[in-house]
């Protein structure tokens, strides 16, 4: 044998994925050749094609194979309503939670200076153009309350409010059933200040 | 948007891995896609490689792209000893664990009748005409003390004993850090019908 078992090969190549460990991998490689190659087989050709193809959507910088994404050229959403996230993946809890129908705009990841991020990295020029074109009334910033998140929402508002667009930010408090006694002190304090009159 | 989008349809045939549900798969797909696209294209090409080409080995039945496995062709194995698991990923744990140099049979399952799976569908021809060959001493079963593994075992041993070949079986009993009381009653049993004069 001139070549590693391509067995061998297979299980060191599904540590990759995020989790999984070498007894994990070692599980999964044997599943799908026992029970489920047809499974496999299309998942191999699926995530091939989805590691070349998927890149970001030119609007609003989301995943997407296409040049803009399915929500981008939806007719039904709401142009003027645009919430901003950090990830991709928030837009999915968004959409599956939430009966928000705007738009979104992805930022991926937080103003971190020290971390060579500022604003070109989260494509806030892009974000900024899109503020200033007239159709967008109100900007939602669901950006994580940390420091960075915050000043990240603040640099957003600014630049929402020298364009005339309402910026407002979804509401972080105690999650329900959350007991008080158990939540981080973080998020009780947020609580605190963001009360709102009955 | 005719097609569904390809970050749907990767999250959808994630879900084939053992254990992945909805939200893991998405998790999964978004690591991918962000942080480590290259591991994600390479585990593709080698699944896709490994769903068409691995097979089994001719000559003990285990997983392998070759005719016969590494194992099988690896001269400094001592064919006089021949151990029989169940599935190809107990050869790997034996391997890992012990120092066992001998070659191995692997059955696929246990004798069970009512399920249709008898000694056709677990090699046990393929494994008698090897026990006939004259090379294998000793015959080791590692299967499961199950009524169907212990049917299995002495399918085996029968057939060892008609070719004048020695057949063993791995113990079975408390592990080590194993605490007495809060072992299975099936566990304990079994160790006390295999103790061993000190």
């Amino acid at each position: 044998m001139s070549e590693r078992p391509l067995l061998g090969q297979l299980i060191d190549a599904l540590r990759c994925l995020p989790g999984v460990g070498p007894k994990s991998a070692q599980r999964i490689a044997f599943h799908l050749l026992e029970r489920d190659r047809e499974g496999g087989a299309r998942l191999a050709r699926i995530m091939a094609d989805a590691m070349t193809r998927i890149r970001r959507c030119c609007r609003c910088r989301t995943l997407t194979e296409q040049d803009l994404c399915a929500l981008c050229t939806n007719p039904h959403r709401d142009g003027g309503l645009l919430c901003v996230v950090e990830q991709p993946s928030e837009i999915l809890a968004i959409e599956q939670a939430t009966d928000f129908r705007g738009l979104y705009f992805v930022l991926g990841g937080r103003l971190s200076p020290l971390d060579g991020i500022g604003p070109e990295e989260l494509g806030l020029d892009l974000l900024d153009a899109r503020l200033s074109g007239g159709e967008v009334r109100e900007v939602i910033l669901a950006i994580s309350p940390t420091v960075e998140g915050s000043a990240t929402a603040h640099f957003i508002a600014e630049s929402a409010d020298r364009h005339g667009v309402s910026a407002t930010r979804i509401a972080h408090g105690v999650p329900l059933g959350g007991e008080l006694e158990y939540l981080d002190g973080g998020t009780l304090a947020l609580a605190f200040n963001g009360r709102r009159r009955l």
